[in-house]
Protein backbone atom coordinates (compact mmCIF):
# COMPACT_ATOMS: atom_id res chain seq x y z
CA UNK A 1 0.00 0.00 0.00
CA UNK A 2 3.05 2.40 1.31
CA UNK A 3 4.64 1.81 -2.37
CA UNK A 4 1.28 1.95 -4.56
CA UNK A 5 0.33 5.19 -2.74
CA UNK A 6 4.10 6.75 -3.18
CA UNK A 7 4.51 5.47 -6.41
CA UNK A 8 0.81 7.40 -7.74
CA UNK A 9 2.60 10.16 -6.17
CA UNK A 10 5.81 10.11 -8.23
CA UNK A 11 3.51 9.68 -11.10
CA UNK A 12 1.55 12.59 -9.94
CA UNK A 13 4.46 14.55 -9.74
CA UNK A 14 6.07 13.97 -13.18
CA UNK A 15 2.89 14.27 -14.71
CA UNK A 16 2.43 17.97 -13.45
CA UNK A 17 6.15 18.73 -14.08
CA UNK A 18 5.39 17.41 -17.63
CA UNK A 19 2.58 19.82 -18.14
CA UNK A 20 4.56 22.59 -16.46
CA UNK A 21 7.27 22.05 -18.81
CA UNK A 22 5.44 21.90 -21.72
CA UNK A 23 3.77 25.39 -21.37
CA UNK A 24 6.80 27.20 -20.62
CA UNK A 25 8.16 26.03 -23.51
CA UNK A 26 5.60 26.89 -25.10
CA UNK A 27 5.99 30.45 -23.35
CA UNK A 28 9.66 30.37 -24.73
CA UNK A 29 9.60 29.17 -27.93
CA UNK A 30 6.21 29.23 -29.57
CA UNK A 31 4.13 26.11 -29.81
CA UNK A 32 5.71 25.28 -33.36
CA UNK A 33 8.64 24.47 -32.08
CA UNK A 34 8.30 22.31 -28.69
CA UNK A 35 9.42 19.05 -28.62
CA UNK A 36 8.92 15.50 -27.04
CA UNK A 37 12.45 15.94 -26.15
CA UNK A 38 12.66 19.56 -24.76
CA UNK A 39 9.59 18.57 -22.77
CA UNK A 40 11.35 15.34 -21.49
CA UNK A 41 14.59 17.17 -20.62
CA UNK A 42 13.10 20.18 -18.99
CA UNK A 43 10.35 17.86 -16.81
CA UNK A 44 13.13 15.38 -15.97
CA UNK A 45 11.39 12.42 -17.25
CA UNK A 46 12.01 10.05 -19.97
CA UNK A 47 10.17 10.59 -23.09
CA UNK A 48 9.24 6.89 -22.94
CA UNK A 49 6.97 8.43 -19.67
CA UNK A 50 5.62 10.97 -21.84
CA UNK A 51 4.56 8.39 -25.07
CA UNK A 52 3.27 6.01 -22.22
CA UNK A 53 0.68 8.79 -21.05
CA UNK A 54 0.04 11.10 -24.30
CA UNK A 55 0.28 10.17 -28.04
CA UNK A 56 1.80 13.01 -29.10
CA UNK A 57 3.00 16.74 -28.29
CA UNK A 58 -0.47 18.16 -28.43
CA UNK A 59 -2.05 16.03 -26.17
CA UNK A 60 0.21 17.01 -23.92
CA UNK A 61 -0.27 20.33 -24.61
CA UNK A 62 -4.02 20.08 -25.04
CA UNK A 63 -4.39 18.62 -21.20
CA UNK A 64 -2.31 21.72 -19.37
CA UNK A 65 -4.52 23.91 -21.30
CA UNK A 66 -7.58 22.16 -20.63
CA UNK A 67 -6.75 21.66 -16.58
CA UNK A 68 -6.00 26.41 -16.93
CA UNK A 69 -8.95 26.11 -19.00
CA UNK A 70 -11.03 24.79 -16.37
CA UNK A 71 -9.56 26.99 -13.32
CA UNK A 72 -10.34 29.67 -15.26
CA UNK A 73 -14.13 29.38 -16.33
CA UNK A 74 -16.02 28.24 -13.15
CA UNK A 75 -19.82 27.72 -13.64
CA UNK A 76 -20.67 29.29 -10.52
CA UNK A 77 -23.72 29.45 -9.39
CA UNK A 78 -24.53 33.16 -7.56
CA UNK A 79 -28.47 32.83 -8.46
CA UNK A 80 -27.86 35.57 -11.09
CA UNK A 81 -27.65 34.02 -14.65
CA UNK A 82 -25.94 36.88 -16.47
CA UNK A 83 -23.01 37.70 -13.60
CA UNK A 84 -22.17 34.07 -13.65
CA UNK A 85 -22.18 33.66 -17.58
CA UNK A 86 -19.91 37.10 -17.69
CA UNK A 87 -17.97 35.47 -15.23
CA UNK A 88 -17.34 32.12 -16.86
CA UNK A 89 -17.06 34.15 -20.66
CA UNK A 90 -14.88 36.44 -19.32
CA UNK A 91 -12.68 33.83 -18.06
CA UNK A 92 -11.94 32.37 -20.97
CA UNK A 93 -11.37 35.38 -23.27
CA UNK A 94 -8.40 36.48 -20.42
CA UNK A 95 -7.63 33.16 -20.35
CA UNK A 96 -7.22 33.08 -24.39
CA UNK A 97 -5.40 36.28 -24.03
CA UNK A 98 -2.60 35.52 -22.07
CA UNK A 99 0.56 33.55 -23.35
CA UNK A 100 1.23 30.61 -23.32
CA UNK A 101 -2.27 29.86 -23.01
CA UNK A 102 -3.80 31.66 -26.31
CA UNK A 103 -1.14 30.59 -28.67
CA UNK A 104 -0.90 26.94 -27.22
CA UNK A 105 -4.79 26.14 -28.06
CA UNK A 106 -4.23 27.99 -31.46
CA UNK A 107 -1.53 25.61 -32.13
CA UNK A 108 -3.67 22.69 -30.99
CA UNK A 109 -6.72 23.85 -33.32
CA UNK A 110 -4.02 24.22 -36.14
CA UNK A 111 -3.53 20.48 -35.74
CA UNK A 112 -7.31 19.53 -35.22
CA UNK A 113 -7.93 19.43 -38.70
CA UNK A 114 -5.16 17.20 -40.45
CA UNK A 115 -5.05 14.53 -36.68
CA UNK A 116 -7.80 12.67 -36.20
CA UNK A 117 -6.83 11.15 -33.06
CA UNK A 118 -6.24 14.99 -31.44
CA UNK A 119 -9.30 16.48 -32.76
CA UNK A 120 -11.36 13.19 -30.93
CA UNK A 121 -9.38 13.95 -28.21
CA UNK A 122 -10.26 18.01 -28.00
CA UNK A 123 -13.95 16.99 -28.78
CA UNK A 124 -14.04 14.55 -25.97
CA UNK A 125 -11.67 15.46 -23.08
CA UNK A 126 -12.55 19.34 -23.54
CA UNK A 127 -14.80 20.57 -25.64
CA UNK A 128 -18.10 18.28 -25.02
CA UNK A 129 -17.65 18.29 -21.43
CA UNK A 130 -17.23 22.11 -20.73
CA UNK A 131 -20.50 22.14 -23.42
CA UNK A 132 -22.49 19.80 -20.77
CA UNK A 133 -21.56 22.01 -18.02
CA UNK A 134 -22.89 25.01 -19.57
CA UNK A 135 -26.04 23.56 -20.70
CA UNK A 136 -26.15 22.17 -17.06
CA UNK A 137 -25.40 26.24 -15.69
CA UNK A 138 -28.25 26.90 -18.23
CA UNK A 139 -30.56 24.38 -17.14
CA UNK A 140 -30.59 25.35 -13.00
CA UNK A 141 -30.81 29.49 -14.25
CA UNK A 142 -34.04 27.60 -16.22
CA UNK A 143 -35.23 26.40 -13.39
CA UNK A 144 -34.93 29.08 -11.40
CA UNK A 145 -37.69 30.99 -13.93
CA UNK A 146 -34.48 33.26 -15.53
CA UNK A 147 -34.54 31.36 -19.02
CA UNK A 148 -37.45 30.09 -20.97
CA UNK A 149 -38.73 27.02 -20.31
CA UNK A 150 -38.70 26.12 -23.80
CA UNK A 151 -35.32 27.87 -24.30
CA UNK A 152 -32.92 26.62 -27.15
CA UNK A 153 -30.09 26.17 -24.16
CA UNK A 154 -27.60 23.89 -26.80
CA UNK A 155 -27.80 26.89 -29.08
CA UNK A 156 -26.85 29.31 -26.29
CA UNK A 157 -23.84 27.94 -25.74
CA UNK A 158 -22.66 28.29 -28.98
CA UNK A 159 -23.98 31.90 -29.12
CA UNK A 160 -21.86 32.58 -26.10
CA UNK A 161 -18.74 30.79 -27.03
CA UNK A 162 -18.57 31.61 -30.81
CA UNK A 163 -17.40 35.09 -30.89
CA UNK A 164 -14.67 34.21 -28.40
CA UNK A 165 -13.47 31.76 -31.09
CA UNK A 166 -14.09 33.55 -34.18
CA UNK A 167 -12.52 36.61 -32.46
CA UNK A 168 -9.23 34.01 -31.50
CA UNK A 169 -8.84 31.83 -34.75
CA UNK A 170 -8.94 35.31 -36.66
CA UNK A 171 -6.48 37.24 -33.75
CA UNK A 172 -8.94 39.61 -33.89
CA UNK A 173 -8.56 42.14 -30.53
CA UNK A 174 -10.23 39.76 -27.32
CA UNK A 175 -13.54 41.15 -26.28
CA UNK A 176 -13.48 43.42 -23.89
CA UNK A 177 -15.81 43.55 -20.63
CA UNK A 178 -18.58 45.51 -22.03
CA UNK A 179 -18.62 43.77 -25.10
CA UNK A 180 -19.08 40.21 -22.84
CA UNK A 181 -22.01 41.94 -20.74
CA UNK A 182 -23.55 42.92 -24.15
CA UNK A 183 -23.01 39.43 -25.37
CA UNK A 184 -24.42 37.82 -22.18
CA UNK A 185 -27.55 39.87 -22.21
CA UNK A 186 -28.01 39.19 -25.87
CA UNK A 187 -27.98 35.52 -26.02
CA UNK A 188 -29.90 35.32 -23.04
CA UNK A 189 -32.53 38.15 -24.57
CA UNK A 190 -32.20 35.37 -27.87
CA UNK A 191 -33.50 32.98 -25.68
CA UNK A 192 -37.17 34.64 -25.94
CA UNK A 193 -37.05 33.43 -29.36
CA UNK A 194 -39.00 29.88 -30.27
CA UNK A 195 -39.93 28.29 -33.53
CA UNK A 196 -42.45 30.35 -34.12
CA UNK A 197 -40.30 33.58 -33.70
CA UNK A 198 -38.72 32.60 -37.25
CA UNK A 199 -42.21 33.52 -38.75
CA UNK A 200 -42.91 36.45 -36.41
CA UNK A 201 -39.73 38.36 -37.53
CA UNK A 202 -40.74 38.70 -40.91
CA UNK A 203 -42.97 41.22 -39.81
CA UNK A 204 -41.62 44.40 -38.65
CA UNK A 205 -41.23 44.83 -34.82
CA UNK A 206 -40.74 48.45 -35.12
CA UNK A 207 -43.17 51.13 -36.10
CA UNK B 1 -3.79 49.58 -76.67
CA UNK B 2 -4.68 46.36 -78.09
CA UNK B 3 -1.19 45.18 -76.44
CA UNK B 4 -2.03 46.21 -73.23
CA UNK B 5 -6.03 44.82 -73.50
CA UNK B 6 -4.47 41.94 -74.46
CA UNK B 7 -1.48 41.60 -71.86
CA UNK B 8 -4.50 42.06 -69.26
CA UNK B 9 -6.36 39.33 -70.69
CA UNK B 10 -3.36 36.80 -70.62
CA UNK B 11 -2.90 38.08 -66.65
CA UNK B 12 -6.31 37.49 -65.67
CA UNK B 13 -5.96 33.63 -67.69
CA UNK B 14 -2.57 33.10 -65.72
CA UNK B 15 -4.12 34.28 -62.73
CA UNK B 16 -7.14 31.99 -62.81
CA UNK B 17 -5.71 29.22 -63.87
CA UNK B 18 -3.10 29.58 -60.41
CA UNK B 19 -6.33 29.86 -58.40
CA UNK B 20 -8.10 26.75 -59.85
CA UNK B 21 -4.40 24.99 -59.56
CA UNK B 22 -4.35 26.07 -56.32
CA UNK B 23 -7.19 24.50 -55.67
CA UNK B 24 -7.34 21.50 -57.41
CA UNK B 25 -4.22 20.20 -55.43
CA UNK B 26 -5.92 21.35 -52.18
CA UNK B 27 -8.42 18.67 -52.81
CA UNK B 28 -5.86 15.86 -54.23
CA UNK B 29 -3.20 16.36 -51.57
CA UNK B 30 -4.60 18.29 -48.98
CA UNK B 31 -3.28 22.11 -47.42
CA UNK B 32 -0.58 21.32 -45.96
CA UNK B 33 1.27 19.06 -49.05
CA UNK B 34 0.49 22.09 -51.34
CA UNK B 35 3.50 23.46 -52.81
CA UNK B 36 4.32 27.06 -55.12
CA UNK B 37 6.23 24.75 -57.45
CA UNK B 38 3.18 22.20 -57.72
CA UNK B 39 0.89 25.08 -58.12
CA UNK B 40 2.97 26.41 -61.15
CA UNK B 41 3.32 23.24 -62.62
CA UNK B 42 -0.34 22.72 -62.70
CA UNK B 43 -1.70 26.32 -63.71
CA UNK B 44 0.80 26.35 -66.78
CA UNK B 45 2.90 29.51 -65.05
CA UNK B 46 6.05 30.37 -63.50
CA UNK B 47 7.19 30.40 -59.70
CA UNK B 48 8.11 33.80 -60.76
CA UNK B 49 4.88 34.97 -61.82
CA UNK B 50 3.06 33.50 -58.67
CA UNK B 51 5.60 35.01 -56.55
CA UNK B 52 4.69 38.46 -58.55
CA UNK B 53 1.27 38.44 -57.52
CA UNK B 54 1.27 36.35 -54.38
CA UNK B 55 3.81 36.27 -50.99
CA UNK B 56 3.35 32.47 -49.84
CA UNK B 57 1.54 29.56 -51.26
CA UNK B 58 -1.23 30.35 -47.99
CA UNK B 59 -1.88 34.16 -50.37
CA UNK B 60 -2.59 31.98 -52.95
CA UNK B 61 -5.35 29.81 -51.51
CA UNK B 62 -6.73 32.52 -49.25
CA UNK B 63 -7.58 34.73 -52.81
CA UNK B 64 -9.11 31.36 -54.22
CA UNK B 65 -11.38 30.60 -51.21
CA UNK B 66 -12.48 34.24 -50.85
CA UNK B 67 -13.62 34.38 -54.34
CA UNK B 68 -15.44 31.08 -53.68
CA UNK B 69 -16.86 32.46 -50.29
CA UNK B 70 -17.82 35.64 -51.88
CA UNK B 71 -19.98 33.90 -54.58
CA UNK B 72 -21.45 31.44 -52.08
CA UNK B 73 -22.50 33.95 -49.56
CA UNK B 74 -24.80 36.73 -50.99
CA UNK B 75 -25.72 39.55 -49.63
CA UNK B 76 -29.12 39.16 -50.92
CA UNK B 77 -31.92 41.55 -49.98
CA UNK B 78 -35.40 40.09 -50.97
CA UNK B 79 -37.01 42.54 -47.98
CA UNK B 80 -37.09 39.58 -45.33
CA UNK B 81 -34.13 40.05 -43.25
CA UNK B 82 -34.64 36.46 -41.36
CA UNK B 83 -34.71 34.71 -45.10
CA UNK B 84 -31.39 36.78 -46.21
CA UNK B 85 -29.73 35.67 -43.31
CA UNK B 86 -30.54 31.93 -43.59
CA UNK B 87 -29.48 32.09 -47.19
CA UNK B 88 -26.56 34.13 -45.97
CA UNK B 89 -25.22 31.73 -43.61
CA UNK B 90 -26.45 28.62 -45.29
CA UNK B 91 -24.28 29.74 -48.03
CA UNK B 92 -21.21 29.77 -45.39
CA UNK B 93 -22.13 26.28 -43.86
CA UNK B 94 -22.18 24.57 -46.99
CA UNK B 95 -19.12 26.02 -48.32
CA UNK B 96 -17.07 25.08 -45.66
CA UNK B 97 -18.53 21.56 -45.34
CA UNK B 98 -17.27 21.09 -49.33
CA UNK B 99 -13.71 19.94 -50.15
CA UNK B 100 -11.45 21.68 -50.99
CA UNK B 101 -12.99 24.80 -49.54
CA UNK B 102 -13.39 23.37 -46.03
CA UNK B 103 -10.08 21.82 -45.69
CA UNK B 104 -8.48 24.71 -47.32
CA UNK B 105 -9.88 27.68 -44.52
CA UNK B 106 -8.72 25.67 -42.16
CA UNK B 107 -5.22 25.22 -43.47
CA UNK B 108 -5.08 29.09 -43.78
CA UNK B 109 -6.29 29.60 -39.82
CA UNK B 110 -3.66 27.02 -38.78
CA UNK B 111 -0.58 29.57 -40.39
CA UNK B 112 -2.74 32.96 -38.90
CA UNK B 113 -1.47 32.59 -35.82
CA UNK B 114 2.06 32.29 -36.92
CA UNK B 115 2.23 34.26 -39.93
CA UNK B 116 1.51 38.14 -39.58
CA UNK B 117 1.29 38.81 -42.47
CA UNK B 118 -0.88 36.33 -43.82
CA UNK B 119 -3.71 37.24 -40.30
CA UNK B 120 -3.32 40.90 -41.71
CA UNK B 121 -4.16 39.68 -45.23
CA UNK B 122 -7.12 37.90 -43.94
CA UNK B 123 -8.34 40.34 -42.39
CA UNK B 124 -8.13 42.82 -44.60
CA UNK B 125 -9.19 41.08 -47.44
CA UNK B 126 -11.90 38.30 -46.26
CA UNK B 127 -12.93 39.23 -42.87
CA UNK B 128 -13.67 42.97 -42.56
CA UNK B 129 -14.84 43.44 -46.28
CA UNK B 130 -17.43 40.99 -45.55
CA UNK B 131 -17.89 41.82 -41.94
CA UNK B 132 -18.88 45.19 -43.23
CA UNK B 133 -21.16 44.32 -46.01
CA UNK B 134 -22.94 41.79 -43.40
CA UNK B 135 -23.50 44.96 -41.04
CA UNK B 136 -24.77 47.33 -43.70
CA UNK B 137 -27.56 44.36 -44.87
CA UNK B 138 -28.68 44.56 -41.52
CA UNK B 139 -28.54 48.37 -41.42
CA UNK B 140 -31.04 48.60 -44.27
CA UNK B 141 -33.43 46.14 -42.33
CA UNK B 142 -32.66 48.21 -39.81
CA UNK B 143 -34.23 51.53 -41.80
CA UNK B 144 -36.76 49.12 -43.21
CA UNK B 145 -38.00 48.86 -39.42
CA UNK B 146 -37.32 44.62 -39.35
CA UNK B 147 -34.61 45.49 -36.55
CA UNK B 148 -34.91 48.15 -33.57
CA UNK B 149 -32.75 51.00 -34.40
CA UNK B 150 -30.70 51.06 -31.07
CA UNK B 151 -30.18 47.37 -31.94
CA UNK B 152 -25.75 46.23 -31.77
CA UNK B 153 -24.83 45.46 -35.43
CA UNK B 154 -21.75 43.80 -35.21
CA UNK B 155 -22.53 42.39 -32.09
CA UNK B 156 -25.29 40.53 -33.99
CA UNK B 157 -22.70 39.63 -36.65
CA UNK B 158 -20.51 38.18 -34.70
CA UNK B 159 -23.11 35.82 -33.22
CA UNK B 160 -23.91 34.90 -36.78
CA UNK B 161 -20.42 33.93 -37.98
CA UNK B 162 -19.49 32.58 -34.27
CA UNK B 163 -21.08 29.58 -34.00
CA UNK B 164 -20.00 28.95 -37.48
CA UNK B 165 -16.20 28.86 -36.69
CA UNK B 166 -17.12 27.41 -33.77
CA UNK B 167 -18.01 24.11 -35.82
CA UNK B 168 -15.63 24.00 -38.28
CA UNK B 169 -12.32 24.92 -36.32
CA UNK B 170 -13.71 22.13 -33.91
CA UNK B 171 -15.01 20.18 -36.69
CA UNK B 172 -18.28 19.40 -35.10
CA UNK B 173 -21.01 18.85 -37.66
CA UNK B 174 -21.69 21.45 -39.86
CA UNK B 175 -25.46 23.34 -38.84
CA UNK B 176 -28.22 21.70 -40.92
CA UNK B 177 -31.14 23.99 -42.22
CA UNK B 178 -33.08 23.89 -38.94
CA UNK B 179 -30.03 25.07 -36.83
CA UNK B 180 -29.00 28.17 -39.09
CA UNK B 181 -33.12 28.87 -39.34
CA UNK B 182 -32.81 28.92 -35.18
CA UNK B 183 -29.56 30.68 -35.09
CA UNK B 184 -30.94 33.43 -37.13
CA UNK B 185 -34.13 33.68 -35.60
CA UNK B 186 -32.29 34.09 -32.05
CA UNK B 187 -29.82 36.44 -33.56
CA UNK B 188 -32.28 38.53 -34.29
CA UNK B 189 -34.35 38.29 -31.53
CA UNK B 190 -31.57 38.54 -29.56
CA UNK B 191 -31.14 42.77 -30.91
CA UNK B 192 -34.33 43.37 -28.93
CA UNK B 193 -31.67 43.49 -26.11
CA UNK B 194 -30.45 46.68 -24.93
CA UNK B 195 -27.86 48.17 -22.51
CA UNK B 196 -30.85 48.11 -20.00
CA UNK B 197 -31.40 44.52 -20.61
CA UNK B 198 -28.53 43.40 -19.21
CA UNK B 199 -29.83 44.80 -16.28
CA UNK B 200 -33.41 43.49 -16.63
CA UNK B 201 -32.23 40.01 -17.46
CA UNK B 202 -31.51 39.50 -13.55
CA UNK B 203 -34.82 39.31 -12.68
CA UNK B 204 -36.75 35.98 -12.98
CA UNK B 205 -38.51 36.68 -16.90
CA UNK B 206 -40.67 33.53 -16.60
CA UNK B 207 -43.36 32.99 -13.29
Amino acid sequence: MITSSSSLRRSERSRRATLEAALALCTEKGYGRVTIEAIAARAGVSKKTIYRWWPSKSAVILEAFTEALVDATPFVDTGDIAADLRTHVSGAVNLLATAPFGPAYAGILSEVHHDDELAETVRTQLIEPRFAQAVDRLRRAQEQGQIPPDANLPLAVEMLYGPVYYRHVLRKPVQDEATIAALVAHVLCSLRASATDAGRMREPIVG
